[in-house]
């Protein structure tokens, strides 16, 4: 196809490292261990035209794989892109992946190395990336201990209410209606702030892709520890008072930051003595920590109610599909 | 999705590695020099459920990644796999794909080690596979030098052959309807054939997916050579006269060899007096090599015809589509 030369070009054009050409790229291994994922977005699954530019979806491909590296507490390094295009996709559109994932690559160090473009009638980004951890040993969602603090970065809900804007229609214009609608176009991975956790000791992390409740679920199964999480502490995105307004009250903020997806924050848990330390080290970084909670011995709890009955309700029904 | 349980908990059953369960996969790297590669099936365009099994699928996007590593002079090693699939493709058809995936993941060696899975309106299956060049550097495209030998391995024709088979709903039962269509749904990566031309002194090697006129003009042009191929020499696959002749002579085998694709054979240049001694290292795994030509100053010929001339014709056309 055509478009793979275009694509190439433009990534050449932009500086960003591409393959050899040949059939497979080769480079020096990144580090003595490695980190390796691969994550894909489905248009009608993950995006929908109607709101996604190209370089929305070239963007948050890159993005959400960065993220799962950082969470495991490395650094990014190589990847490589496999995009499934209907033979009608613009060519407009198609520069535009190709510049969000530029962007996207260059803001997280990381080398776009090589990839694959094939027909289909629906599209789709997968990419495969390569990580090196930064301390000796990757940071697994197993590390956590009873009594540890459970902390995240930044805020939460954002993603999901970004997701009810587009969906819905509401005026996008608004700067709340901005700053939610980034959240879910737009994600930032936190590699820099893995690094700082890294090295504040942090014993488990994951990222919040599939919201609090459920990404808890999963750090607390792996590490085989219950959780109780003070819902009064939890950091909600502001702009979600806003939007449970403009939908006459439907939509709790604490609800959506508890249950919403794709946020992509860090939830860490680190000895409670290092949070003061790890907290400094992010607000550097102009990122906030929040304790959350406490790492327990066996029940699993937000506020009064169980994970479990929280994981059920799951975020799916703020999508509106 | 109950989905990725099933699979993961199939490859685990197979004890093919898999994934920590966590953010990424975390191991330590497989070389000091990596290879990296991605290819993807997709459904419609690349395979059709008409006639393709879950196994025939999942065993040979491995195999093509495979066929990637193995043309850089490398054996693979980790791979992740994207998996997406509409929500009514039947458990039965998952369970084959991962078991063709976990065949040929054992086959050659390769850890299955992470992955993603997404619905979607149409079945695609992407792997992005890490390897490790058998030498101290990967074996490009660019090597071939003027005077050097023009080899391949193996025979040709036969997956373009298979596809023809298929497509046309001959008979399947017969011998070499089943070596063609063979050809075409378990392609073999020849890696440790590999493994023997970087010890035999293999100066570029390219893997034959897009056919012999095509991808050595990849060759040629990478190592700014011209080429002179013999017709006479071209191994074709034995079964195509027996297509020919079941097509009425419709279509012509030496044709099919040149211009089919899909066969993954290894085509690569060595020092004339290096042929003899790859030959007999390659005889020793049963493999073929035939020396079809000679490496040019300038000039691009098989037989009496310019590369181009046949690149044009391609064989797209065969896939009656």
């Amino acid at each position: 196809m055509a478009l793979i030369e275009r694509i190439v070009g433009r990534l050449a054009d932009a500086g960003v490292g591409v393959g050899s050409g040949d059939d497979a790229a080769f480079f020096p291994a990144p580090g003595a261990e490695l980190l390796f994922t691969t994550d894909a977005m489905v248009e009608g699954v993950d995006f929908r035209l109607q709101y996604c530019s190209g370089e929305d979806v070239g963007w948050k491909a890159i993005a959400i794989n960065a993220s799962d590296i950082a969470a495991m507490g490395g650094r990014p390094a190589q990847a490589v892109a496999t995009l499934i295009l209907p033979s009608s996709t613009p060519p407009s559109f198609v520069d535009g992946v190709v510049s969000g994932m530029r962007d996207a690559a260059q803001r997280w160090g990381i080398a776009l190395v090589g990839g694959d473009l094939s027909e289909g009638r629906e599209m789709a980004l997968s990419i495969a990336l390569l990580g090196v951890p930064f301390g000796e040993a990757a940071v697994l969602r197993s590390g956590a201990r009873a009594g540890d603090a459970i902390c995240v970065t930044g805020s939460l809900g954002g993603a999901a209410g970004g997701l009810a804007v587009l969906e819905r229609g509401l005026k996008r214009g608004v700067q709340q209606a901005r700053a939610l609608t980034a959240r879910q176009l737009r994600p930032v991975a936190r590699v820099d702030e893995a690094a700082c956790l890294v090295a504040a000791g942090a014993g488990a992390m994951i990222d919040l892709s599939d919201g609090l409740a459920v990404d808890l679920g999963h750090l607390t199964q792996s590490s085989a520890v219950g959780c109780r999480i003070d819902e009064s502490a939890i950091p909600v995105h502001r702009a979600l008072a806003w939007l449970a307004k403009e939908l006459d009250g439907e939509l709790d903020p604490l609800t959506v930051a508890i249950i919403g997806g794709e946020d992509f924050e860090l939830l860490f848990t680190i000895e409670a003595e290092r949070v003061d330390a790890a907290r400094a080290s992010l607000a550097e970084l102009g990122t906030p920590v929040t304790r959350i909670g406490t790492a327990a011995e066996s029940e699993r709890l937000i506020g009064e109610r169980k994970l479990e009955d929280w994981r059920k309700q799951g975020w799916e029904h703020l999508r509106n599909r």
